[in-house]
């Protein structure tokens, strides 16, 4: 349909009406446009109303390599950038597209911290069935997530890492963005999700950047050709903007480890960080590791010629100064131990258990053929462990802790899920939310990778 | 892309985020979904941004006929609808998507009551390059555009005709709505448009419509193909409602008749009243007449069955009840005086005049080829016939003659428009506004019918 004739210079200002419609129509919008829209929404001089609608031209046709590059440099122009030359090793962070029972960066901060590198991990709450990093440290008495720039800087020099909460300051724009996102049905666009991610790593002033994006059932990416399109669009936007950046596809249809919750999350983080814990999240960790060290410079390339034989990224290599050494050898519990006391934590404190606890038992003998991720996420958050609102508090103890694990063998009534509440009202919808996420059959589950790919720039 | 696993029952009230997804996905949303919404948005319980959101969603996916229909129904339950049903005579009312020159309404309401139906015309003002029916006659000393809702059906009783504006209370949603769509780029879709237009109407009470769905460069709609869909999306949508429906396609791309402005275009609709009058103008006016006196039963279908002769919406054929006729006798431009002094207005008061005049010269002889309607509504509203934004006045005075039209023989130097303002300064940018505007060659143009095409329910 041909565009209404407008009188001329009818609108002063960023003619925002006329981006919508380019974009709508199929347009590339120019870098300087980007920019301008972005610092006058920043200062409140354009309405939410016409961002949600840009934002749904978006979702339809896309942001274009040249837009998405402007669009997220915008986001990151619109606050602070952190400093982090003075930091004497390489920095490098980890990110997760988010899963149930994901709680690898408790362990890869201090584990890859103790390889070299220096790791500025700056998390976030937990929204809906997946958990937050922060939520889950909480649990430790004592421990605070909010640090100072300052604070942070000195910690990454002393320990090596730090998980802490982003400021106000870091990509502003974001953080309206996203909250815009949330309720006008804009979130499921690759180049929003991207730009989103990006835009506060690349504020973070890391040097080195890996991604784990998560694919399956319990995942925000459920199909893998998204799944890989959008580790594709974030690794290009790394290098772009000078962040040395890969990602990792891995599995998520069934929960990471044992534990979904926030404190039994704790428990088996530290678990594995003593060299124990269960055998996907260490390979999981390992693979992360593997690749930060490698983007940091200190390490060899994973799966990569100097590694003969070709050990793919399910068995990780062992060496003397390789990450699987810091597990079993103790290097990395202690700078766990260090991280967390220099944010006012108490590593030896005990953690708090729940007063309640319940089972699901096995409605039949057999292979333990699946384990639905999503509705133990969803269990797990009516339990008490996740939050609805952004306003709302979490429960320490809540959680569900795993009995058995795909490819295990199971007997009738044998329980398979502990469900852990301090309010008994809270297992009846737990249960319920569980209806069909545990099958049992004669034969055992086909295996499947849990590292799927590795995009590289 | 799949959605992300949204926890159970966390949102309470109209889930306006879930109605957006689903139509950002291409579902079908229920009728019962779109009357909440609706209502919600009505009474401010919908932010602009999801309404937004939604709006650009529609206007990537559509409204199919069911949605379309609870969609309008909803629109016009937003309000109250007025009852006509004491008016004595069928009433029957115009409609026009807007065009450069269109006095149409001046002439066609009473034309129609002189007819024997009761037309209830509720008009606009204009906004941009298109003139709005109320500013037009408010140069008419004294006419006044408000009345009450009893005012207006006694006029109709007594008169047979009126133009007013919309009070506030008939679909208040729309309102709302188009102020959003037309600063968000949600204008352009059909659904979003017939919805627009078919809720008033039907609000408005009116047994009958004749739409005037205007097609070319200086029409909203430059497309056939758009505007056919348009009619026919808005003929169907009048009969869903109950109110009989038809629409003819009509050309706009050279000014209809000879003048743009406001007090100028009442002088030539008077004109026309009195038996005179343009060629073109009487030829729409009366195509329109006779649709909108065959909607009320007081004549025979157009080119229809009781036709010999099959005359084409382009040679109305006459009869002495017909509305050429009313025009030729005066019938027609009595009931104008009628309708204009009952509404204050004194008929016999000159119109103002601008006190400065500007001719735009051929530049070469030969045929008028092109004289592009686009332009000459620029030309008029730089002049200060249109207004920029709602809250501007417009000029009574300032609008631009032509003084030949495509089909013409000019010669070089020969004035072929008047532009009049009374700000000298304005002439300037309205004669760089019609560059480009005026074709003169050594061949006539090819004749075009005006009508285009007729549709029926």
């Amino acid at each position: 349909m041909a565009e209404p004739p407008a009188p001329d210079g009818a609108a002063p200002g960023p003619d925002v009406a006329s981006l919508i419609r380019a974009k709508r129509d199929g347009q590339r919008l120019a870098g300087g446009d980007i920019r301008r829209l972005m610092a006058a929404y920043t200062r409140g001089g354009v309405p939410d109303e016409q961002m949600a609608a840009l934002l749904m031209a978006i979702y339809f046709r896309g942001l274009d390599r040249a837009e998405l590059r402007a669009w997220t440099a915008a986001m990151v122009e619109s606050g602070g950038r952190l400093d982090l030359a003075g930091v004497p090793a390489p920095t490098v962070d980890k990110h997760s597209t988010g899963g149930v029972g994901d709680k690898v960066s408790l362990i890869l901060a201090p584990l890859v911290a103790s390889c070299g590198a220096a790791v500025p991990q700056l998390s976030g709450r937990g929204l809906g069935h997946t958990g937050g990093t922060l939520d889950k440290l909480e649990s430790v008495p004592g421990w605070r997530a909010t640090l100072s720039p300052g604070e942070m800087r000195s910690l990454l020099g002393r320990v090596g890492c730090v998980i802490c909460a982003a400021g106000p300051g870091l990509a502003p724009a974001d953080r309206r963005l996203y909250a815009l996102r949330d309720v006008t049905g804009t979130v499921e666009s690759i180049p929003l999700i991207a730009s989103s991610i990006m835009s506060k790593k690349i504020a973070e002033g890391t040097a080195a950047l890996v991604l784990d994006v998560k694919v399956g059932n319990g995942a925000f990416m459920r199909d893998l050709g998204d799944a890989r399109l959008l580790a594709q669009t974030m690794v290009t936007l790394g290098a772009e903007h000078g962040v040395r950046t890969s990602a990792l596809l891995t599995r998520m249809d069934t929960p990471l480890g044992y534990a979904a919750g926030n404190a039994v999350e704790v428990e088996e983080a530290v678990a594995t960080l003593r060299g124990g814990g269960p055998p996907d999240l260490v390979a999981v960790t390992l693979a992360l590791a593997e690749e930060m060290l490698w983007l940091a410079g200190l390490g060899p390339e994973p799966g990569g010629a100097g590694a003969p034989g070709g050990a793919g990224p399910d068995s990780p290599r062992d060496s003397p100064a390789g990450p699987a050494a810091a597990l079993a050898d103790g290097r990395a519990y202690e700078r766990y131990r260090a991280m967390i006391t220099a944010q006012g934590g108490d590593p030896d404190a005990p953690l708090p258990r729940a007063a309640y606890a319940t089972a699901v038992p096995a409605a039949a003998s057999g292979w333990l053929r699946r384990l639905d991720a999503l509705a133990v996420g969803r269990a797990a958050w009516l339990l008490g462990a996740g939050r609805a609102r952004k306003e709302d508090s979490v429960s320490a103890t809540a959680g569900v802790v795993c009995l058995a694990k795909p490819g295990d063998r199971v007997k009738e009534r044998q329980p398979l899920l502990e469900l852990r509440s301090d309010e008994p009202a809270r297992f009846g919808p737990a249960v319920e939310a569980l209806a069909g996420a545990l099958e049992i059959g004669p034969q055992p589950p086909s295996g499947q990778p849990l590292v799927i790919e590795r995009i590289t720039p």
